[in-house]
Order: structure tokens, then C-alpha cells, then sequence
């Protein structure tokens, strides 16, 4: 039996200010520094051990990471970063704020944009300086497959291949493997691994800085899985996230 | 021309209390992560860039490689973490004081288990729990390669198959890449670059959290080295490495 641990990235600036973060590189604040730290001293205390961490190319994902490895005392695990794990591109909305942008197209369609599985914002142009292909950390990658917009089927789409070839292969392998990304990069990662429909994956909610186990048997089919932290705190977290994108009442 | 860039981590609690540290895991002070952090922010002032970062495998190597990357904006970098890049294994006197032991055994005796070429200290014992076989980080390394005790000469012996089969080819292989080490791994690097006698070795002293830029022809022969720090701020760093080690006065 294998066990995989996937979490998602500590409270960024921008969950505070209730933005569209994407591709955009903002930073923890306070509360998700100490959001990872917690769950980095949470998964030594449950005896959690690894053999490799998967993470995104986007700084708030890494540092999660970083904290939790700190906090395990295992700071010296092989990282393996990479794009595939970021979050879905938001295309032209990265950086609008969400109840703003609900309040002027309406919760409906700010959730179809968010939730719709293959509904993607429009693109960002290709001379927008906010577009990926400017930014060096990703001068290696085909600019053909760098996005400007994503729904969540075109993220499954961009994360499966790490998944089938970096995951995947480790786990078979026996290397206990930690993952710390984003929102729809694990949900991709979930539908994939539970088999989710299109219908259902929009409407998961994963909640920031919780270590979420997976057991797997040898083919990588899930026997079962589970958050590690307090069921309470973690039903709020959950909420929380679902609130997001509404628009403010006042 | 490739450019090479080495930096000792700054300073960890024990160079402060002026203990022989070896393969002990102790962690930075203050002043050794602010040493870390102008080290990345100098490094991108001066406009260098980086596709790979090599370490060692203890906290104090690892902390200044991330503090300097986050400095740098580049937390996304590939990290190799590697034993062989630790510091020189001390054998019996790790945990002891410097000055306590030139007190115990004279200056002429601490300088020569600190700086003879070959001779090493008493190895701790295979059922010291001090001994690495102990420590989970270096369970997939071979039990007959770990050290128990070193003089420079075993530490230049298993640092070079690093550079020869990792570093090296990434560097021909066009790759930028930043080495966050030991006082004594360092030393073993650039004893193999520089061709440094046995005798000169062990004078040379590398100040902390000072990145070392080597340019390196194409067949990664040196064709000058400097540090990129304020070289008075350098040679007073120098002279207080070297210090390290005599007996107190009072």
C-alpha cells in the first residue's frame, strides 16, 4: 500500500484579498506561513515520512513546501518543481478581485468562469506583459504549451503528464511522495485519481494547508483517503473556500 | 566561458560558539541567514542567473541556498542536495569547542586534525549515535561510504565524484549553477579547480555567505576567480575564519 500527500498552498495575499491569483506570483501571508508550518509539524507528529516533494513553479506553493519540510526536520528531500503543478491560468481575470468581478457580471457567470469545467475567462494577449511566455522561469517550456487561459479541463489536461510521468512512476517505485500545489492543480490530480466527473470536480473544495492522504493500492487505485488535521477545522476551511468569489453584501 | 558561483553557508550557532561542527546538523544564527540573504541579493544585483543549485544535505547549507533563492526571486530553481557536498566528517571532536580543545590539546594539535592534509581525527564509534548511519537522511547511502571520521584528503576523495558526475556535465552542458556548501567541501572543490597543493589547501580560507565566482573555459579550467562581496568586508570575514580554533586568551 502507498500512501501520497497532497496539499494545498498556505493563505497567499491575494486569498486575503480575494483575487484571481493564477500564474500570478504572490507570496504567503503570515497566516500561511503559519498554515504550513502546522501541517509540516502535523504530518512528523502523525509519523509521516517521504522520500520526494512535487511542487509548482509559483512561489506561494514552494513556500509552503519549504516551511512544512522545516517544520519535518527534512529540509534535504529531493524538490521537484514544475509548471504543471501550477494553478490554472485565469487568463484576462488574473488580478481582479472576485466579489468585484461578481458584482459587475453577476455571481452566475463569475461561477461559471470558476467552476464551469470547460469554460475558460478570455485568454490574456500575447504581448500582455502578464503573459507566462515573459517570465524567465519558464524560458525552458514549449511557448506553444505555456496557457493565457485555462478552464479546469485544460489544467487537468496540462497535469496528467506529470502525474503519469514523475508521480506516478515514484510511488511505483516506493518513494513516498508529499505534493504541494494549488487548488485546481490537486483537483485535477483528484479527479484523476477518484475518477470525478466533470460535473462533481467543480464543486470539490480543498482546503488551504491541509495534508490530504491518499492510500493507494499498487495500481495507484485509492483505497481510501483522508485529511490529517481536526475534522471541524477543516469543515470551516472548506467553507471558507466556497464563500470565495461571491460578492461582498456591503 | 561558464561561471561557476560557490558560497559557504552563514554563519550557524556553532561557528559561533566556536565548536567543530562537522556533520552535526546545526542551523544558522541571525546573522548567518542576513549573511544569505545580502549573499541573494548581491548575486542579483550584479545580474546573475541560475538554472541550477546544488547543497549539501544539513540544514545550515540548505537554509542559505533557500534564503539566498527567495532573495533572488528564484525559489522555483531545481535544488540537488547531495551528501557528498556536507562538510568534512570530524569525527570524536564534533560537539567539542575549538578553544576548549587547544586549551586540552594545544594549538599545535588542533591545527593539525584542522588543517594537516591527511591526517583525521578519532572516528566515532559505529554504535555512537552520533554516527550517520543513524540518521535517516543518509539511509540509501552504502554504509561503507559513510565517514566516521575525515581529513581533508577523504573529503576532496568523495566530494570529487559529485563534481564529476553531476556539477561538471551540468556546467558543459550550459547550465548556470550556484553550490551552497562547507568550508571544507568548498575547499575540496577548489583544490580539483585551482590544482592547489595538499600543503596550500589547508590555509585557504572561505569566508561565510560570500558568493565565489569562478569563470571556467570549456573545459571548466579556471580563468579567473573573485568574490563579488566589498573586498575589505571579504578580508576581515578572512581573517576571522582563520582565528577560528586558537586557544583564548582569558
Amino acid at each position: 500500500m502507498h500512501k501520497l500527500v497532497l496539499m494545498r498552498h498556505g493563505e497567499s495575499q491575494w486569498n486575503l484579498e480575494n483575487r484571481f491569483t493564477g500564474w500570478y506570483d504572490v507570496d504567503l501571508t503570515e497566516t500561511g506561513r503559519e498554515q504550513a508550518r502546522q501541517a509540516g509539524l502535523l504530518l512528523k507528529e502523525k509519523g509521516f515520512e517521504f522520500d520526494l516533494a512535487c511542487t509548482s513553479m509559483l512561489t506561494r506553493a514552494i513556500r509552503t513546501l519549504w516551511i512544512a519540510l522545516d517544520a519535518m526536520g527534512t529540509m534535504y528531500l529531493p524538490v521537484h518543481s514544475n509548471w504543471r503543478l501550477n494553478e490554472r491560468h485565469y487568463g484576462d481575470l488574473q488580478g481582479l478581485n472576485k466579489a468585484e468581478t461578481a458584482a459587475k457580471f453577476g455571481d452566475e457567470q463569475v461561477l461559471i468562469w470558476r467552476r464551469a469545467y470547460a469554460i475558460a475567462p478570455n485568454p490574456i494577449a500575447l504581448d500582455d506583459p502578464r503573459h507566462p511566455r515573459f517570465d524567465k522561469r519558464y524560458a525552458k517550456i514549449p511557448a506553444d504549451q505555456l496557457p493565457a487561459t485555462e478552464c479546469l479541463k485544460d489544467t487537468v489536461a496540462r497535469v496528467l503528464p506529470f502525474w503519469n510521468e514523475s508521480i506516478a512512476p515514484a510511488i511505483k517505485a516506493g518513494r513516498r511522495v508529499l505534493v504541494a500545489a494549488h487548488g485546481n492543480s490537486l483537483r485535477a490530480l483528484i479527479k484523476h485519481l477518484d475518477n470525478v466527473s466533470d460535473d462533481d470536480i467543480v464543486h470539490l473544495n480543498i482546503p488551504t494547508g491541509q495534508p490530504l492522504v491518499y492510500e493507494l493500492d499498487d495500481e495507484l487505485r485509492p483505497i481510501r483517503h483522508y485529511y490529517l488535521g481536526d475534522p471541524a477545522e477543516i469543515e470551516a476551511a472548506m467553507a471558507a473556500v466556497a464563500a470565495q468569489g461571491k460578492a461582498k453584501k456591503d
